[in-house]
């Protein structure tokens, strides 16, 4: 037996006990663990600067980008900030056992719909070393077991932090072994991929390639985004300050998050007005632009775009011209990558029709692309983003962490009864 | 391109306008269908007819087995009661468009949670001639494409019912072409398990084998169950007459179904008294009982079970001695599928703990398992039961063939407002 298979059959067992623990319990080991994240902050930071220097060599080698390295970087206020996510955590409602709904099915016969954990969850991240602190958290809150697989840039942070938090939970009445699980190697990924059956659910955060490897090679459902390729589309009854002002905002204000726009849709009748306008502010935004043959026609300073599924993650975007809102719905349906896309108009019939034709997980109107994020939605706590069409779409909150299960209560209570007449289903929902 | 990825795609684009259809316009092509089924109920018969006479030669070289060639039979009746079922579907509730929260986000940004169709559902099923009609009814009504695959025995029935279905849509106003596609050959099933990019959910209707080979080859998302193990937990408090009679119905009332029973735990403390009744019996009811060793020191005649995770689907049982109950909830989560388990006890304090600690779809108090079913539920229509632990589970009405999507409504709102502090979220339910 692998090494992961027991860890996961382990997890799999403490998710049992897990998923009736009471909230006081939880909160309380929550609670431990952001005191001992507190108490070890020097200790923590210290084998951060571990993992820096190994860094330092590997940026130096150019086998690790600047992006990453900065990345990977933890200093008293980042901690501290993690740890105010756990007291956060602990502030949110608990998602279990919460009661949907209460059906009498017939007399004496009871069926509930009841929240509850997903199980096990297994979670691979990349270098970042604070998401270990912060899925520990939402995993507990939900009742979820988890495998988490970090960066191994970030080995001697995710060791130490990783140590703090088993400590903590072991000193938590009645918590059970086994719910937080750290893997170090690369083969425990493809290990992971494989435990299906002790295994409920994959979060994976990192590169846009890291998610669509996992994607590939699992058969446990994947909650996340490989890409986001958010669109804007300028509408001829746009205003136009508003259209530059919201564009700015969702290209330059965070250019590599996933909720970053990156094509902007002119429709034909204002490409003439809007497009030197719009060239000019992104120009003194510092925005490099790429065009279709039609933009380019006007402006021939603009680049060509390659590909109109491209993610810039950067200062750069990609501009089109668009015959009417079909048109521009149909590219975004085509090109798009069902994340968050939105309309810049004045016409409500537009509106409308744009809400309800574009098939993405956020559908905006007149408002930046960045508001795509559990915290600005107000969930509390973000697990991620996910374009998926089942189970939980767009920013993901604790929510997403949890499924039901039915329960009935009866007295020896048969179906043939019902089938042969003799009783009759009510279906009041009390 | 494959035949299918052309049909896929159609379908795709197809669903973007059914999923902003009204209510008024699917119902009014639901009324059709049904209507077109009840004037052609003659020609669904003799293309039935064709159907069963190719498979009399079947079932005489013994490739086909008698079980099938029941099933595929059809009569006026079946024929009737799946017409009824397409009115059934005109009343239920529109799922789609139903709000599931508005929030200011802050003032002026309006945040709602909308429900919005799957996109396109890939449908395999086997020998059933009434299936190609709900699925497409329940498809319509959640607004939903559909690919269908029907099993090569019923293919003369399925192509008569999707000419009649087929051409009722044509003649409904408004209504989208490429909806509703049926597929033929086997070649087909591959290529739609292959169609990641334009199917969103796979649901497979038939045989375990079937859907555990969809589970194994797809990258869809696959809704339903490989196998129904369901569980009665006789424990040492339980009425003995009670258990005998949820026991006979959840084994006899129908022992094919998914959710019939198939292996009984007794509790130690009541071995002696409880199985010599118990075997009496169930010899009464014509079930054969296969037992663990205990149980057959104590009764020499059972028969040995082979594997504890055997769906019998026919009128034999496993009984096993459980220590505790401990022990009984650890062999069902071990052995179990996840569908549908029941307690038999008069302990409130082991009800409590069966239900939290047992993860199947289904936990039962005294209980036949039978009543595990869309209808019995009160969801007035059942897609299929999920064993999944995301998305739905249990059995899954037409919600499961929804997700959601957030639109923003705004005025050309910006985050840098609100990271500058310039502006902040109220996040308040309106």
């Amino acid at each position: 037996m692998s090494n992961v298979k027991n860890i996961a059959l382990n997890a799999k067992k403490a998710s049992v006990v897990l998923s009736s623990l009471d909230t006081k319990i939880k909160n309380e080991a929550l609670k431990n663990i952001a005191e001992a994240l507190s108490k070890n902050i020097d200790s923590i930071l210290k084998a951060n600067q571990k993992d820096l220097e190994l860094a330092e060599k590997s940026l130096s080698t150019g086998t690790l980008s600047a992006a990453v390295f900065n990345r990977l970087k933890a200093d008293e206020n980042k901690i501290k900030t993690m740890i105010e996510g756990i007291y956060d955590v602990i502030k949110l409602d608990d998602p279990i056992n919460k009661i949907l709904f209460t059906r009498e099915l017939a007399d004496g016969l009871i069926l509930k719909k009841v929240t509850c954990p997903i199980g096990v969850i297994g979670v691979i991240f990349e270098a970042r070393p604070d998401v270990l602190a912060q899925i520990t958290a939402l995993a507990i809150k939900s009742g979820n077991a988890v495998l988490l697989k970090g960066g191994k840039e970030t080995v001697n942070t995710n060791s130490v932090i990783f140590e703090i938090i088993s400590e903590a939970l072991k000193k938590t009445d009645h918590f059970p072994e086994n719910v937080i699980n750290l893997l170090f190697s690369h083969e425990d990924v493809s290990d992971m991929l494989a435990e299906n059956k002790s295994i409920d659910l994959i979060i994976p955060r990192g590169s846009n390639n890291l998610v669509k490897y996992i994607q590939e090679n699992t058969k446990i459902p994947v909650l996340g985004h490989a890409s986001g390729i958010c669109h804007i589309f300028v509408d001829e009854s746009a205003d136009f300050e508003k259209s530059i002002k919201v564009i700015e905002d969702a290209k330059c204000q965070y250019p590599a998050a996933c909720n970053a726009v990156e094509t902007i849709l002119i429709h034909k009748n204002i490409i003439n007005s809007f497009l030197p306008i719009f060239i000019s502010k992104m120009k003194e935004f510092g925005v490099k632009i790429n065009g279709d043959e039609e933009c380019r026609k006007i402006d021939n300073t603009l680049g060509i775009v390659e590909n109109w599924s491209n993610e810039y993650g950067d200062k750069e975007l990609s501009v089109k011209v668009a015959e009417d809102i079909e048109d521009a719905v149909e590219h975004i349906n085509t090109y798009g990558s069902g994340h968050t896309d939105c309309i810049m108009t004045e016409n409500q019939n537009n509106v409308s029709f744009f809400m309800n034709m574009v098939d993405s997980a956020g559908v905006y109107h007149n408002v930046s692309t960045r508001f795509a994020d559990g915290f600005r939605y107000g969930f509390g706590a973000e697990v991620g983003i996910s374009t998926n069409k089942t189970h939980a779409r767009g920013p993901v909150g604790l929510e997403g962490l949890t499924i039901y299960k039915y329960q009935i209560f009866g007295n020896g209570d048969i179906v043939s009864e019902f089938s042969s007449g003799k009783r009759t289903f009510t279906h009041r929902d009390i």
